[in-house]
């Protein structure tokens, strides 16, 4: 290969990649996480088995993405609030990723399923810890987190009980905005726990 | 068959249950989930593969009967706690969870990566909403615990908290002394932030 057509192939990378995330994403939602096969998530991106596999090397790699993907865009929302009170961005935090997780609820599903197939729970530290340690440090510095709340542990905490919340909607399937109004509750009774006490 | 002889037949199958269990247990720690398989377990309990089969028809049934037993065995510190005030209870309660768990560290480990294997966490509503709400309900109408406090939430969020540092547990091998430390930091937060403040 030349540097050119080296070039050329990494380029290309990206897309095969973003080829098969695609056609996995179809395919979970028209026959399940399941029943969809590494060989016919390649068949459908129309790429060969060897090249999927070289992207995801394990089914479970695929619903990993797509909570690092939804984690990246909930960021987001730190920055839309950055003005508020350190309670507010949290809510305004997991109120996102409730939103992107409920615009595509069948697909969340499987992504789920499969995350937790794969052993994610256990297997990965979550986004949360890593997202929500710099927010709840500012909040304590600026005295709106009690000062003996260890924010790491506060962190986790407000990622597992979101997690048990999300775990719950894939089974019981409630509407997205009963699934806002749990998620407030849930996250609220922690923040009531952490947030300085007058 | 006679009714003495169906008799002696429902009477004997706790047993193999109980040797298919105890076979488990041994294979799991010597092996680990992955790589046990149900006909290893039936060779080592000495039954038939099918009987195997009929006793855990999947080997997440396995974990899942784990989970239940310890659960049934932590209720036990309710009761040996009666007279606590309910934020006492409730630590003694995942103290004791968080005691099992760590006496047999490894069994332990292997149990909890097969009941997310088997989807655990999604597929079952946890004991600690059936096992917390009693306990949650008689502390709000003693007015411990805050009367805007949603009795569900508060015991979801308890369980999912748990759950979290558990699972945390599993990869990061702490000692059990470190286990209760870290138990009781994230169940603080939330029972501070549930308990009635004066």
């Amino acid at each position: 290969m030349t540097v050119s057509e080296r070039e050329a192939a990494a380029a290309r990378t990206p897309m095969t990649r973003e080829l098969l995330y695609r056609a996995a994403t179809e395919l979970f939602v028209e026959r399940g996480y399941e029943d969809t096969t590494m060989a016919d998530i390649a068949e459908r991106a129309g790429t060969a088995r060897r090249t999927a596999f070289n992207h995801f090397p394990n089914k479970g790699d695929i619903p990993m993405m797509w909570a690092r993907l939804m984690a990246d865009r909930a960021v987001e929302a730190f920055a839309a609030h950055a003005e508020d009170r350190t309670v507010e961005r949290i809510y305004a935090y997991f109120q996102h990723i409730t939103r992107l997780v409920g615009s595509r609820p069948e697909l969340s599903r499987q992504m789920l399923l499969g995350w937790v197939a794969a052993g994610g729970p256990i297997r990965y530290e979550s986004q949360f810890l890593a997202d929500l340690t710099p927010v709840l440090e500012a909040g304590q510095l600026r005295g709106e987190i009690d000062a003996s709340v260890d924010i790491a542990t506060a962190a986790r905490a407000l990622g597992d009980t979101y997690t048990g919340v999300i775990f719950r909607w894939v089974t019981e399937r409630w509407s997205s905005p009963h699934l806002q109004v749990v998620t407030d509750e849930a996250i609220g009774l922690l923040l009531s726990g952490i947030r300085a006490h007058a």
